[in-house]
This record gives C-alpha cells, sequence and structure tokens, in this order.
C-alpha cells in the first residue's frame, strides 16, 4: 500500500494558473508563490460582490476517537465527487500548523487518494501566513516589554499582563518562562511564555476579519494586560495594530491549491478549535461562495465543538447560511463510543454500536436544532460488517435523515459519489433554515446554560468562584456581548473525556473565561488547555529527511 | 525632496520574468513569489557550471561613522551604471532583517535613486527565508530542550548549553530568561535567551553553503551542548539535521529583484558582520557570477572587518577570485575620522580631512595586500568643497589607487559611470592577484595575530586566561584548523570605538572565542557582542500602517 506522501508526489498537478482559470480567475487576481500555490487577491471578492453565493456544506463529526473517522478526507473527497457529478465545487480547509509535523508523524492535508497537494509545501512553510501571524503576534508582545523597560506611562502591571508569545513549534521549554532577565539593560523581570502560533489571537481575527482594515480595528480591541488600577489595556494603547496590519498584508489574500484530482482548495488559517473558533479563514470562505457553486468547508473537533463555533460564531459573524452539514462518523469510532476496546474493533458489535450511535444521533440533533439539514457520511473500513452498516443507515433513517457509505480515502472522489449525490439532493429540497442558537445579547450565563444544555446535553452550568468574579469583570468592562466560545475536550459531548457516547445527568463546569476582545469572543474554559504541545520521546523529527534526489523522508 | 519609499513606489518594475530574461534565464528556471520577486533554482547553477565567472567586485568602506557612508547605495548603483556602460552586471547584496524595521526608522536596501525593489516587501517577510532559517534554528533547540526532558540519555550539561533560541525582532526582554519552568510536564529548567534571527550560526551556514546537502552536513556539526564529562554535543548527535535541511529547501534558492532602473539583484541571506561573516550567500554570489559579466556584492562594515572575512573566510571557502574591491568614503566621514564633531562635518577642514584619510589609506593597503586592486568611490555631499575633493583624489592617487565621485544616491546609475569605467579599467589593467591572508592550518594565535597587526596596525593580541583556556579546548576537540571570524567593534581599527582614523601603539584584547564549528569558523570576541537588539523609547512600529488604499507609511 502506498504511502500518502507517495501517492501525493504521484499526482499530476495542473499548474495554478489553471486550476484557477476553471474558478473564471485571470492572470492578474493571482499572486504566484512557485508553479502550484497561489494566492487569490482580495480584489476578487469586491469584484464579485454582487454576485449570489453558491452553497454552503459544512462537514463536521462525531466525538473523535482513537479509531480515527477522516472529517478532513471526506471534505476534500467531497469537494472531489461533487466535481465528478457536475457541479463546480471547492474545498475550504485549515492551514495546518508546522511544528506539530515535527513530533508525531503525520500530516493534516487529509490522507490516501483524498488529499491536498502540494502536501509537503502546505505542511511546511507554506506561503508564510502563519510566519506573518507568529511575527505579528511577537512585534506586540516586543512593544508591550519595550514600553515596561521605557518607564511604563501606561502602568501597565506586569503581573497581569496576557499576552504571551507564540512559536510554530511544538516546544514543551517554553511553556512557563521568565523574561527580561540580566539587569536594567535587558528589559523588566516578569513570568511569560509561549504559545503554539495557531493558539494565537491574531490567528483567530486573522480568520474572522472582512478585510485588512477590519483586521487592524480588531487587532486595537485585543486586551493584552491591565494596569495596576485595574482597567484595560489594548494593544491601540500601545500603537501596534498599523505594523501589526502592514505585517500581515500578503498573508490576508486567501491561498489556492488543489487536490488529487485538480479540484480547486482555499487553504487559508487554521485558528485551535479550543481557545478559538477552528476554521479557515472568512475571506476564503466568502470568496469560495463567489467562485463556486458548492463550497465546502469544515470545522475542528466534533460537532459539538466545531459545527457549533462555525455557526454561532463564523456564520454569526460573517452572515453565512450554510446549507447542509455532513457529519462524518465510522463504524469502528461509534463502537469505540460504545464501549469497545481497540483491538476489538474489527469485531461485530450491534451492542455496542447501537450504545454509540446515541453519539452521532445527538450530532444530526444538534445540527437540526441550528435549522441545518444533516447528511452523515460513514467512512467504510473492510472491517465493516453488512449488519452494522445496515443498522447504521436505517437508525439514520429514522432520525429524519440519511447515512451515506464513502470511499474516499481510497478511492478519491469516485469514492464520494453517492454522498455527493445525497448533498446536492438534501440541499435541492430541504432549504435551510439556519439561525445561530442563541442571541449575542443575552447574559454570558445563558448563553452558556444554552450552549451546554441543549447541545452537549447537561443539565446546566457550574461556575468557580473565579469565574463568577471574572463575569462580573466582563460585563463591567462592557465586553459581555460577545458570542461564547467554548473550550472543552473533544472526546465528549460532556467536559469529561472518559463519557462517552451520549452522557446524561452531568454538568458543566466553566473555570474562567477569557476575553478574546479582538476576536470577538468569549473563551469560557471548563479545563486545562493545552495552548503550547510537547514533542514525544522519539520526534519524527529525527527521522526527517530530504535526500540529495530532492525526495523527501519521514514527514508523513 | 522624495523619500525613499516615495521613489521607490514610483518605480517602473519590469516583471520578473523580463528581469530574468535578460540573464538567459527562462520561465522554468524560476520560483515566482508574486510578479516582482522569483527565487532562482539552484539547477541554473549546475547547468552553467563549466561557464567562465565574470568579475567579482566587492564594495567595501572605511570604518563607519554616524556621518553615513553608501555601501549600499554605491553597490546597487555601481551595477545600474556598469549597465549604463553597456557592461552585463548583477549586484548581490545580503536581505535585511525583519525585526530592526520595527525600532529605529530606516530600511535596508539602499536609498534615493539608487535602491532595489519591491522595498517594502523586500524590507518584511520577502520570500520568507529568515522565517525558514527561525523554524529550523527554533526545532534544534526544541530538539535539545526535548532530549533533556525525555531522560537526557546524552548526559547533556544544562548549564553547558551553547544553543540559544532566535526570533527576527529587536526583543530585548528575551536575551536573557529561564525556560522548563512549571513542574514536570513542562521540562527542564535552566538559563537561556532568544538572539535575532541574522546572529543564529544556521544563517551563516545558510550563507557558506555549497547546496543543500552541504549545508545539511554543516548543520550536523554545529555544536550545541557539552556533557557533564565536558565531551561535546553536536547537532548531528541530536539527528535533527535533515529536519532542518527540509525546513530550508525553498529557502536555499538565490532571490532575484530588481533595482531602480531594473538591474537584476540577487538579495539572499544576511548573517551578522560581526560574530558572522556578513556577507550575501555563497550561492547567490557564485550564480551572479554565472550569469552576468560583473557581480558587485558586499560585505558587512568596514573593510578592516567586512573585507577581511570576505576574503579570508567567503572567498577561501567559495574558492572565489574578487577582481577589484570598492571602498567607499566621503568627505564628511573622513573628516569624521578627524575628529570634526557632527554639526561641523558641513564646513571644509583640511586639516581633519588629511587625519581621517589615514583612515582610508589603510583600507587601501589592506585590500592591497590580499592581492586585490582598490578603486576609492567618493559619495558626493552638497557641503563638499572643490579643495576638499581634490585633496583626496591627489592623496589616493599617491597610494598608487584612484577615488572617483559618485553620485548614485541623487542620480542613481548616471552618477555612477564615471566609478564604473574606472573599475572596468582597473580590472582590465590590473589582474587580481588574491589571496587569504593567512593559512588555516596555522594556529590560532597566529592567525590571529597576523589579523590584529597586519589589518589593524595592532602591536599584537593579548588573551584572557579564559581564552587561553578555550584556545587549548578548541585545539583538544581538533577544530582550530579553520578560518578566525573577527568580533570587533566596526568603528575602529582597533578593539576600541572611540579610537578613530588610523590608531597605533595599540593591542587587541581577545576575550573568548566562540566554535561555529557548523559554518567552519571560531568567533574571536574583542568586546560585548549584542545579538539581540532592543526597540527605542518610540519604536518606529508605532508610526508604521498601512492604509485602506493600500499605501505603507513609516516604514522607511
Amino acid at each position: 500500500m502506498k504511502t500518502d506522501v507517495q501517492i501525493a508526489q504521484e499526482a499530476k498537478m495542473l499548474p495554478i494558473t489553471e486550476v484557477a482559470a476553471k474558478l473564471g480567475l485571470e492572470e492578474d487576481d493571482l499572486v504566484h508563490y512557485g508553479k502550484y500555490k497561489a494566492k487569490i487577491n482580495l480584489k476578487v471578492l469586491e469584484r464579485l460582490k454582487d454576485k449570489e453565493d453558491g452553497k454552503l456544506i459544512l462537514v463536521t463529526a462525531i466525538n473523535p476517537t482513537p479509531a480515527g473517522e477522516g472529517k478532513t478526507t471526506v471534505n476534500i473527497g467531497l469537494s472531489m465527487a461533487l466535481n465528478k457529478i457536475g457541479k463546480k465545487a471547492i474545498t475550504a480547509l485549515r492551514e495546518p500548523s508546522l511544528g506539530p509535523s515535527f513530533g508525531v508523524k503525520g500530516g493534516a492535508a487529509g490522507g490516501g487518494y483524498s488529499q491536498v497537494v502540494p502536501m509537503e509545501d502546505i505542511n511546511l512553510h507554506f506561503t508564510g501566513d502563519f510566519h506573518a501571524i507568529t511575527t505579528a503576534h511577537n512585534l506586540i508582545a516586543a512593544l508591550l516589554d519595550n514600553h515596561l523597560h521605557q518607564g511604563n506611562e501606561l502602568n501597565i502591571d506586569p503581573r497581569r499582563i496576557l499576552w504571551k508569545r507564540v512559536l510554530d513549534m511544538n516546544d514543551r521549554a517554553l511553556r512557563n518562562i521568565v523574561v527580561g532577565l540580566g539587569g536594567k539593560p535587558n528589559g523588566v523581570p516578569r513570568e511569560d511564555g509561549f504559545d503554539i502560533t495557531v493558539a494565537s489571537e491574531i490567528m483567530a481575527i486573522f480568520c474572522l476579519s472582512r478585510d485588512l482594515e477590519d483586521f487592524k480595528e480588531r487587532v486595537g480591541n485585543i486586551l493584552v494586560a491591565y494596569k495596576y488600577d485595574g482597567s484595560p489595556v489594548y494593544v491601540r494603547d500601545l500603537k501596534a495594530q498599523g505594523a501589526v496590519a502592514l505585517l500581515m498584508k500578503d498573508a490576508i489574500h486567501p491561498n489556492l491549491v488543489q487536490t488529487l484530482e485538480n479540484t480547486p482548495a482555499l487553504i487559508h488559517g487554521g485558528p485551535f478549535a479550543n481557545i478559538a473558533h477552528g476554521c479557515n479563514s472568512m475571506l476564503a470562505t466568502k470568496l469560495a461562495l463567489k467562485l463556486a457553486d458548492y463550497t465546502v468547508t469544515e470545522a475542528g473537533f466534533g460537532a459539538d465543538l466545531g459545527a457549533e463555533k462555525f455557526f454561532d460564531i463564523k456564520a454569526r459573524f460573517g452572515d453565512l447560511k450554510p446549507d447542509a452539514a455532513v457529519i462524518v462518523a465510522t463504524v469502528r469510532a461509534l463502537k469505540h463510543h460504545g464501549g469497545v476496546k481497540k483491538d476489538e474493533l474489527g469485531v461485530e458489535n450491534l451492542e455496542a454500536l447501537a450504545k454509540g450511535f446515541e453519539n452521532l444521533a445527538k450530532h444530526i440533533e444538534n445540527v437540526n436544532k441550528f435549522g441545518v439539514p444533516a447528511v452523515v457520511a460513514i467512512n467504510k473500513f473492510p472491517t465493516d460488517t453488512e449488519a452494522e452498516l445496515d443498522y447504521l443507515i436505517k437508525k439514520t433513517g429514522e432520525l429524519g435523515s440519511v447515512a451515506v457509505l464513502t470511499e474516499v480515502w481510497g478511492k478519491g472522489g469516485e469514492g464520494g459519489v453517492e454522498l455527493a449525490k445525497k448533498v446536492v439532493e438534501v440541499i435541492e429540497t430541504k432549504p435551510s433554515n439556519f439561525k445561530p442558537l442563541y442571541d449575542i445579547n443575552e447574559s454570558i450565563k445563558d448563553k452558556l446554560h444554552k450552549i451546554a444544555t441543549e447541545i452537549y446535553g447537561a443539565d446546566g452550568v457550574e461556575y468557580t468562584k473565579a469565574c463568577e468574579k471574572r463575569i462580573k469583570e466582563i460585563e463591567s468592562l462592557g465586553l459581555d456581548k460577545m458570542p461564547i466560545c467554548m473550550a472543552k475536550t473533544q472526546y465528549s459531548l460532556s467536559d469529561d473525556p472518559t463519557l462517552l457516547a451520549r452522557p446524561k445527568g452531568f454538568k458543566i463546569t466553566v473555570r474562567d473565561i477569557r476575553i478574546s476582545a479582538g476576536a470577538g469572543f468569549l473563551v469560557a474554559l471548563t479545563g486545562e488547555i493545552m495552548t503550547m504541545p510537547g514533542l514525544p520521546k522519539v520526534p519524527a523529527a529525527n527521522n526527517i529527511d530530504i535526500l540529495e534526489n530532492g525526495e523527501i523522508v519521514g514527514l508523513f
């Protein structure tokens, strides 16, 4: 069997100019990064502003399991399948983070015969967007520490600085550091730390902005610290937003690449799916809607986190109207939710499947709550039995939805044709009545209560004392009228990763709320969220190499 | 009077494909980064390997002064002037560092009518080379700290780690830090620090490598730490060099841009000129020599540091044969060397000029010591008097060299035509007999003695006790047969920045020697070398902006 990188390197890529031409784009609309990557100038979005949007399909999933579901693979495969059945489709994806490539082996650009290419570039520096974000983020940090050093006119309390530094690297030694050591010429000593670049609020803002001006304004709104008197310090107080915007002048334009079957792919931005909203950039999505009849996009983790945030944050801010959601599941993953151990997932077990199905059922129910019709994609595995697949199809049907088998990993677009047809049928026959779950003007607690009870199936929400205090502070700053971005374990509908399938009789505990005033949301923390990964005992980097003939080994 | 950025934005740039075509390059030789930047695939160097090299002109200068000399401006202007007189010329320059752009106002891509464009891109992310270097450097750091964390099989002494981290940012608070805090899951606590990216040894290696394989091998040779038993730890012990090379697979190809007059410019790499050798990449220089009849390149600081390192390190490693050196000086700067205060530099002062001329005289003498003929370029200022200029021309002539007036800042290539003619004449009539100053197999002290006495005019070299010990250590590691890279103040021929003109009766004190085993040189430290700049009280970033119409303000 071929590896992902072997399949990718055998791909017959079209020059990106030809891929762009399929979308009606001309040479002057593109900024080339080599032969197979380009940025699409945002003036295209302006030019097409009166054109009607295409259909928007969100690919989401059940709560992820170690068994693997293949959400990105389905996303890519579905876009290729739509093209196969004569529809003009685009896939819109997140850019992968570089750092993790050197940790545990595994790329983030699909898999098998459903990949985006050139995958080695997409997984490394790509067009430099993340490097621009790293630089922009760290410029704010440098300006802040310089402000402390140069007399601290703003009276910033060095104990209450919220803005850390970032690197696109898995580097646990930088999680907790002390900076400014070495005496007077070398700054003011204080506690600090590094997050990975995708966790930067700059990334979240980048992915929610409507243009560079909007980006600049949002960056100015970032809350970076408190003064000794407790009042807030924003980026605009440091006069950093103009320089930050300049650093992002190229990055803001969406990136065009292609799938293994030459379907256009917009890959742009990639915020964390816990402390941020986990979707590709708003601009890429909006551009895709203008350029194609069907845009297939995705959100991080399962539907409880990813789809909820896509609907309540991204779609709300961007005035998007999702037409359908595809929920990806596998028989193996559902059996895992039903309590089956990893080495027994290949054995037929209808009882466990029935229990695990409750997880999928809840996600179907949730998507429908937003007024969006759902189609279930069952990524087929050789060990799946007839009886198991029949059960899933039947039970999904009983919920008024439909489950379709897909084989996009092994067969590319061909393996997703049935799914594509069903999705088109659903969009044409079941109009979406999309609306967000809550109104942003509701209180913080009301918003959290709705998410917890209606989406997670919790009995309610509990708050730590610290969090109660934080809520009052947020209200006093007038920052409470923003959507909620849940930072919760992705493995369970609850905030306890061990509660699989469809837990009942639980409450969610919100421990703290972070203010992402630039991004425009409040991050509700229900547990420890790791924002700087580490490397494993034997990092993938040890086996990564580029040979004299240019062949890349060990990366994927 | 127009600002640099105004002049640059009014430039009539040619599509980079046309600039490349002038050099005989075809579409397939280029990797585009937008319309006006491209990388030239290194396969071109392989293809042209049997073609005779063009002539190599090094632009260097007197010891720099606050009055400014305009070395890069002359470099660019001379390349344009050579084209004006019908010669096929290329300018080869260093890439500017991004970080300092946000500190003190001032770009690093020439000035006036002698600039390389698009200057805003060149001064910001350009083609991402420096970001690749930052990432590669920090990957090694992450792997090293991960090694400590995962059991420290190599027995690395955390008190003796030489490899810091880097960012392309002026950020003094990161100079001295403590990492690995927060308990067991978060690494091993130790002292650390960040340098600016251009100070990374990866940068020096990048600029001295012959290809990616050579780069990889050199990276493996970097000395990163010592074990508890005092034995050395190299990057190859961490198995990082393959991953580092992969990260540099695109960066290794030289960047092509153009001057304001559409002369091809290769801008690639930019190592520090104190702890490293301060020249653009070897690959860019070698490629330029194949593509043009005249390559005009430069080295950092004055000729005592820049030219000496260009000759003794870069030319030696690359088997380059410099044909001529242009030494840039101004009347004002020489008067500064003669003791005149800044606000009196506009007043005729032949006595001070005569004293300051000694600085220039020594640099002419030094260049000749390497067997290379020298031409002096006097960058003309409105306040220069006839008598002063005549004096310089006469005295330079008495040394067997020639001084030519240039006005490239105000007039572009036209202002350098006389210089171009003279340089061509010198190259055609005075064959270079280039050879390095010392043999690498001489002892460390012998090599240092030659540099100090013959180039600086010192009476000798003194060593601290620590340095004596270090020399023994280097010899015991078998790393003493490498060239010396002097880290000395750029303001004086001596190691005391206040001794201007041509100091006599002094000794150089070498305090320590750093081992750059990957780059392949030993760095002799004669004073405190700042490897992470800070931001000023009012950083340029505060006034930098990109307006809604795309106009960039405050950057230059």
